[in-house]
C-alpha cells in the first residue's frame, strides 16, 4: 500500500513533529507513521473484517458509556455511533492500513481506528477531515480508553466472531461424516492397529468416530469461547481504570453486549486481565487439537483411499483435480492433503502464540498482535478447510464394498474371536499356521476340529464381530 | 538394567520361542523381549508410580468385573486383587522394568502388569512363578481386556493423580502470592507497559495478579481433568468390544471408581474413544498454559529484582545459595530460573505429544507411551516448580519501598493522570518538557499554573493513581 | 479472486470433462478447478514473485534441454522461451491464481505455469489461447518434466533468491551494529548476568556482539543455501527418470543453471531427491536460528532501554511514533517489538515445516507447497524485520553515558576484580558490607587498608576492567 | 538422593553461613544448597557421563594453564590433575549430584565440579576433605575461570563426545539400509506419490534413498560440531577475561584439546561466545532433521509392512515380541513405533531448546542447563533409536517379492510409461478404461492396437522402468 502518493495532503500533528497526510485519507498522522515503521508482510489489518467490525463495536460502546457518564457531549456521540456503524456495516474497511504484525502492542491499530472514526464523524457533523478541534481521535474517540483494554476487548471479539464460523463450518464437516457413518453401517471390514490387521468392525463405525471426534472438538471450542467473552474494557493503561470514571467497565460492557449481541462481562481482577494472554493461549491449544485430529482423519482418509490398485484401496475419495502432470489417469486426495497443510499451519500458529504469550512483561503483553493474527488466521483457515473437506471430499466418499467384505474373511484378525472359545495359546497357533500356510482362520478351525461348523458361524457373524455381543450361558451376577 | 545377569532362571514361551527368565523375577517372557527391545532411556516406568498404581486398579476392576459375570473364578479372583492391591500399596514396583520409550501401543507395559500380577498371585495361590497353567496372565489376568483399553485408561488415572498433586501445589503457590499481594497492598510503584514507565499501581496489585492467573489456571486444569476421567475400558482391541461381555464395561468402569475414588465413566463411542488423543492434548494444551504464565511471572520477578545497583531493584528475592564462582557476594535469581526451565521443558513436551497424537492411524495411536512419559514429566516438574517457586522464593520476597516511592514522584507517567483535567495535547508537552529538562512533572504543573496545588495534589494521591476514583461532579445518566 | 465472473468464456478439458474458462485468462482448466477446490488463504501464488520467476525458469530451461535432445521442435521452444522470458520480466504474474496452501504436492502450481506458458506461447505464435493442438501445457510445456522435478526445483530456486535478499537485509542490520560499537567503544557501563550486575564491560563490546552474531548467522545461512542448490529435475514422477532421456537431467541443470545465474546442480539420487525435505528442513532450522538470536537481541534492546526514569535507561531508541493513546510523552520500543513478533513467527513456522516434512510418504511429500509458504514468509518478513531494525532503530540509538559511568562507579561487581588481589572469600566480605550498607566497594577497600589507593585505582582502571590486561610480574612458562 | 541422611558431618560455609555436609562426600555446601534448591526430575548431572569427564577435563586444563602462567603451585597443580584424571576415567561420578534441570546458568555444576576435585585433590594431598585453606574449590580449582566459561565449554565438548557416538550408529543405521537395498535391488514394485500407484521402481531403490538421507544428515551433523569445537574459555565472567591471564585462553585451550584428543579453538569475540547460544541451536536444528527423517522412514517401514492380509504387505519386519495382550499371532511393527517416538521427543526438544535459547539475556544464558540436558537426551535416543533400528529391525526385512510383481503388472501407473510414445491424452484414457473396467494397461494398449507387442514389452521392460533410459533415435545435439 503506497501512502505517500503524490496528491492533494492535509497536515496534521503528533509527538514527533508536523506530516501531510492525503486529503483523502480517513486514517491520520498516527496511522501514517505506523505504515510507515511496519513494513513486513503487507497486508493490512483488513484482512481481517471482524476486527475492523469489532474495534467499531468497542469505540460505539465507549462513546456511549461517556455519554452516560456525562462526559462526551451528546452532538459528538451521536456523530461517533454514526461512523462506527456505518464500519460495522462494512465501510471505511479500507482505510485500516497498518500491517498485521506491527509494534506497539496494538497502538497502532486503535490509532487507526481513532482516527478513522474522528474523521468519519467529523464529515458527518460537516466539518473537514483533520479538523480535529471539532472531535477529537484521542480526546473524544479514544475517551476513557487505552489501547491496552480497547485493543484486548477487539480482538476477542473478532476471535469470537470467527470461532462461531468455524464452530459451523465443523458441524457441516460433522454431519457429511455422520451421514457416510449411516451409509456405510453395514460395510463390514478389517479394523486396524498399529498398522496391522486387528479385529473386524463396520465402515459405518470408522467414520461415525470422526464424526463424534468433531462434537468433541466444538463442545471444546465452545468452552475456550467463553473465556474470550471476559474483556477488560474500563481497565486503561494497565487496570488500574485510571481516567476511566468507576461506572465505566460496567456501563461500556453493558453497551458493547447490546452492540454485538455477544454475551460479554467485565474481568473480575483488571490489572491481571490486562497482561493475560491466558484466553488465547488456551483458544490456540484448543484449535490445535482439532488441527492434530483433522490431520489424523485426513492422514486416515488419504490411507484408506491408498491405491488404486496397489494400496489398501477400501474407500474412493471424488476426484476432483487432474493428479498429475505426467502420469495419466492418476487422482490425488488432494483434498484431505490441503488440510493436512492448513493443520500444519495452525500447529505452528499455535508454537508462535506460545512465544508471544511467554514474551509479556510486567503490566502488559507487547505481542498480542501477532497473536491476533496467529490466531484469526488458524480460525479462518481451519473454518475454509472444513467446508472443503466436507463439500469436494466427505459427501463424495465411496466403498469398495466387496473387497472389503473378502479382507474380512481372508483375515487371520478372525483368530482373536476365538481367544475366548479356544483359548488364546490355542488361537495362537492357528493364527500362526494360517500365517505362514495362507489358508484361512475359518479352514483351519474346522480341519483341526476345534469348534463345530455352527458355533463358527455364529462367532464369526457379522453382528457378533463389529458389535459387543451376549455369549451364552452368562449371566451377571451383581 | 540387566535383565540376563546370570543366576537361576525360569523358562518361559511366547509367540517367539522359550527363553530364560530370572527366577526371582515376577515379570515373564513378553517383559524380557520388551526391555531387550527398548533400551532407549533407561528410565522404566517404575519412574511413574501413578502409573503402576494405575495398572495395578485396571486389573483389579477387570478381574472383579469378570468375577461379576462368572467369567473368571472366585480363587483366582481373590488372587488377582490381593496382589493388584500389593501394588497400589507400593509394593513390586521394581518389577515394572520397560522403558517409558517403547513402541508397541503400550503393550509391553499391559504385558508386564500382566505378568507381575500373575506371578505374585500364583505365589499367593501357593504356586510357583511361571506356573501358569494354574493362572495366566493373559487368559486370567488379562481376561476381558485388550492393552487398547487397559492401557488407556490406566495412563488417563496416573495424569489425574498427577493433575491433583499439581493442582495442590499451585494452590499453594497462588497462596504465596496472595500473601505477598496483601503485604504488598499500600506500596506505590510505577507500572511499565512494553518495558516504559507507564502510570501508578501498587506492588500488591502487581503480585494480585499473579495470585489471580494462578487461580484462572487450576479451573482449566480442573476442566481438563474431567476429560481423563472418560475411559474406553471394555472396548477391548478397537473399541468394538470384541471378547468382552456387553454387560463388561459398565461394571469394570464401577469397580475401578470405588477402588480409586476417582469417578470415571465410560465413553459413549468407544471406537472413537479407543483412537482419541483428544484428551490428552487438551491437557498438554493446558500444561502449556500454565508453563507460559509460569514463565512469565518468573521472567517479572527476575526483572523486578534485577540489580542490585543497576537494575530496577524494586524487590529483593531472598537468597538461597552463592551466585558465582568468580563474582564474590553475587546472588542469583536461580528459583525463577528453574521455573523457567521447567516451562521450556513442558512447552516443548507440548509439541511432542502434538506429533504423536497426529500420527494415530485408523484404530489405534500407536504412540500413547511417548504421551503419557511426556505428560507425566510436565505434571510431575511442574509441580515441584510451584513447590520450590512458593517455598524458596516467593515467601521471601521483600519490597525496596522508598526507592520505589522515589521513581513514582520523578515519574512522567504521572502526566497521563492529568489528562481529564488539561487535555491530551497539554500534558504530552510537560511530559515532553519534564523528558528534556528533568523537571518533574509536578513542578512543571505548578509552574505553569496549570492547576492549583490543591488539586494538583488530590489528583496524585495514591489512592487516586492506583485505583479507580471518582471524579467531582460526575453524574451517570443511565 | 473471482474466477467465474460472467464474459467471454473458452471451453477446456480434462480427466473429469469440460469446463468454461475466461477468454482473457492465460491458465486454464486444471487452475481453475484448483482455484476452486484450494478456496484457503486467498493468498495466491503471485504473492511470491520469486516463485513465479523460477518456474518460468525451470520450464525455459526444460524446454531448451528438449530441444537439444531433439525432443521439442525449434518453434514450439522458440515460444516457450519467450514467454518464460516475459514471465521472469515480470510480466503476466497475475496469472498464477492459485492459492499458496494447496493439495496436490505442487501440482496446481506446475499446471499454472504450464497453462499460463502455453497459452502465452499459442498467442506468440499467432494463436488462440486454448488452441493447445499447436502447442500443449503438458505435452510440450511439461515435456520430459513432472510436478514432482518441477515443482520442488522451483521452489528451491525461490528460496536461493529469497536467502540472498535475507543475506543482504542481514548485512545492513550488521553495520549498523558494528557502526555503534565504534561509537559506543569507550562507553564503560556494567555487564549482567542472570539479570544481576556482573563486571564491568564496554557498550561497544556488547554491540559488537550483535554484529558478529549476525556475521554468523549469515555464514549459517549461505551454507543452508548450498543445499538448495542441489536439484532433482529430471528425476520425473518418483526420481528413476522415467519418460526423460538419460541426458536430460545434466543438459536442463546446465540450462538453468546459465538462465538464473545460480549454480545449481543434479543431485546424486534423484530417487532420495525427490523425496527428500532436508533442505527446507535444514533452511528452517537456520531461519529459527535467526529468529532466535534476532529476538534475543531485541529483547536486550527494549531492556536497555527500559525507562525513561524507572528502569535502566541506559540506551535511548529513536522515537519513531507517539506510543500510547492515553499516556501523553510515552515512547515505546515498537521497532524491535516487530522484529519480536517476526521472529515468533519464523519459529512456529519452523514447526510447521517440520510437521510438514515428516509428513511426506514413500516416494513423495505431498506437503510442500506449506513448506515453501512457510518458508518465504520466514524469508521475507525476517529480511524486512532486519531493515527496519537497522534503519529506523539501531542507527538512530544514543547512549546515556554519564548514566551508565554513574553505575560502575557504585557497583558492587567491582569486588571481583579485587579477587586476585585480596582473594574471593575476603572479597567477599566487602561486597556483603557494600550491599548492606550501601557503601562503595572503592571506598571499603581503602578504609579497610586492604590495597593503597594507587593500586586500587589501577585494578579499577577502565581499560583493565573491560579487556584482558596482563598482571605485573607474571611470566608464562611454557 | 538423600543429603541430608543422619551421620558423621563436616561443617563447610559459605555466603550463607555453616552447613553440615555429610563426611564422605566430596561435594561441599555449594553443591548441598543446590541440591535443596533444586528437587526437580530426580536425575543428578552422573546421568550424562560425558558432561562430567568434559568438566574435569576443563578443571584439568585450566590448572596446567594456571601452572604455565605461574600462577597456580604445581603441587596443587599435580592433585588438581590426578583428581581430574581419576574422573575422567570414571571415578566419583556419583559424587556429582546436583539436578539436571537447575537455575544459575550451570553455576551449581560448576560448583559441584570444584568441589568434587578440590576435596579429591586434597585427599591426594593427605589432607581431609573440607580443609580447603590447603587447596580451595574456588580460589584454586576455579582459578581464572567462571561457570561463564568453564561450564559453556562443558557442555560443548559433552556434546561433542555425544554426538561422534551418534554419527557411529547412524552410519550402522546406514549400512543395514544400504545392505538392504543391494539385497533388493532387482525386486521391482510400484512407487507411490501422495499415497496414490505412481510408476515403478525397484525396492532397492527405495532402501537406498534411506541410506542416502542418513549419509546427508551425518554430514549436516558433523558441521553442526564444527561449530561446538569453538570454545570461550578465557572470556571468565562475561566475555572481556576480567581476571584471566591474557595468554591463559590460548593456553588453556591448547591444554584442552591435547587432554581430549578434541580440536577445540578460541572463538573470537568472547563476549559474543559467552552469551551465545548459536551452536547449540543449531546442533537442535540438525537433531531434529535427523529424527524428522528417521520419523518419515520409519513410518515408511510400517507403511510398507502394514497387513499381513489386508494391508500393503510389501515388507516383513522381523517379529521382536508377540503384539497383543488380546489378538493372538498379531505382530506390530514395535522397533520403527520406538523410534518414532524418539523422533518426537527429539523435535519437542528442539522447541525447548529454541525457547531457552530465545531467553537469554544481555551478557549470559541463564538456560543453559536445561539446553544441555535437552541435547544430552536427543543425542542419547538417537543414537539408541538408530542401533535399536538397524539391529532388531532393518538387517531382518524382508520383501514379497511375488506380490509385489502382482501389482507392478496390474497397475495403472504403467500408462505413464506409454505417454512418449502414444500421448499424454490417449494414455490418460487407457488408464481412465483400466480403472473402470479391471483391465490391465498391457491388454488394452494391444487390444487399441496402440503399440506392437515387441514395442510394448520393450518399454515395460523392468529395466526401462525403474531407471532413465536412453530411447531408439534419440541424439544430443549439444
Amino acid at each position: 500500500m503506497s501512502v505517500s502518493r503524490p496528491g492533494p495532503t492535509r497536515s496534521e500533528h503528533d509527538l514527533l513533529g508536523d506530516r501531510d497526510v492525503p486529503a483523502a485519507a480517513y486514517y491520520g498522522v498516527h496511522t501514517l507513521r505506523a505504515v510507515e515503521n511496519f513494513p513486513i508482510t503487507g497486508t493490512p489489518i483488513s484482512a481481517y473484517p471482524d476486527l475492523v467490525t469489532a474495534l467499531a463495536a468497542v469505540k460505539q460502546a465507549a462513546a456511549l458509556a461517556n455519554r452516560d457518564l456525562g462526559l462526551l457531549d451528546e452532538r459528538k456521540v451521536d456523530a461517533i455511533v454514526r461512523a462506527c456503524e456505518e464500519i460495522r456495516a462494512g465501510q471505511w474497511h479500507d482505510q485500516f492500513v497498518v500491517d498485521v504484525i506491527q509494534g506497539g502492542a496494538g497502538t497502532s491499530t486503535n490509532m487507526n481506528a481513532n482516527e478513522v472514526v474522528a474523521n468519519r464523524a467529523l464529515e458527518l457533523l460537516g466539518h473537514a477531515k483533520g479538523e480535529y478541534r471539532h472531535l477529537h481521535p484521542l480526546e473524544d474517540v479514544n475517551a476513557g480508553q487505552s489501547t491496552n483494554d480497547v485493543y484486548p476487548t477487539a480482538v476477542r471479539l473478532s476471535l469470537q466472531l470467527a470461532a462461531v464460523r468455524l464452530l459451523e463450518a465443523m458441524e457441516v464437516l460433522r454431519e457429511a461424516f455422520a451421514a457416510k457413518a449411516e451409509e456405510f453401517a453395514d460395510v463390514l471390514k478389517m479394523g486396524r492397529t498399529q498398522l496391522q490387521d486387528a479385529v473386524p468392525m463396520t465402515l459405518g463405525q470408522e467414520f461415525a468416530a470422526y464424526a463424534v471426534m468433531l462434537d468433541e472438538d466444538r463442545a471444546r471450542l465452545a468452552e475456550a469461547c467463553a473465556l474470550l467473552r471476559e474483556i477488560n474494557l474500563g481497565g486503561t493503561a494497565i487496570g488500574t481504570g485510571l481516567n476511566a470514571h468507576p461506572a465505566y467497565p460496567a456501563l461500556a460492557c453493558r453497551h458493547l453486549g447490546s452492540i454485538t449481541g455477544i454475551p460479554v462481562t467485565v474481568a473480575g481482577d483488571l490489572v491481571e486481565a490486562t497482561q493475560d494472554m491466558g484466553a488465547f493461549v488456551q483458544l490456540s491449544g484448543v484449535l490445535k487439537r482439532i488441527a492434530v485430529k483433522l490431520s489424523k482423519t485426513c492422514n486416515d482418509l488419504r490411507l484408506l483411499s491408498c491405491g488404486p490398485r496397489a494400496g489398501l484401496a477400501e474407500i474412493n475419495l471424488p476426484p476432483v483435480q487432474a493428479g498429475s502432470s505426467i502420469m495419466p489417469g492418476k487422482v490425488n486426495p488432494v483434498i484431505p492433503e490441503v488440510v493436512n497443510q492448513i493443520a500444519f499451519e495452525v500447529i505452528g500458529n499455535d508454537v508462535t502464540v506460545t512465544f508471544a504469550a511467554e514474551g509479556g512483561q510486567l503490566q502488559l503483553n507487547a505481542f498480542e498482535p501477532v497473536i491476533a493474527h496467529s490466531l484469526l488466521k488458524s480460525l479462518t483457515h481451519l473454518r475454509a478447510g472444513c467446508l472443503t473437506l466436507a463439500e469436494r471430499c466427505v459427501t463424495g466418499i465411496t466403498a469398495n464394498r466387496e473387497h472389503l467384505a473378502g479382507l474380512v474373511a481372508r483375515s487371520i484378525g478372525l483368530a482373536t474371536a476365538l481367544n475366548p472359545h479356544i483359548g488364546y495359546e490355542q488361537a495362537t497357533a492357528v493364527a500362526q499356521e494360517a500365517l505362514t500356510t495362507g489358508a484361512s482362520v475359518h479352514d483351519l478351525v474346522l480341519a483341526k476340529g476345534l469348534l463345530t461348523p455352527e458355533r463358527l458361524q455364529e462367532i464369526l457373524h457379522p453382528d457378533n464381530l463389529a458389535r459387543p455381543h451376549t455369549r451364552t450361558a452368562t449371566a451377571v451376577r451383581v
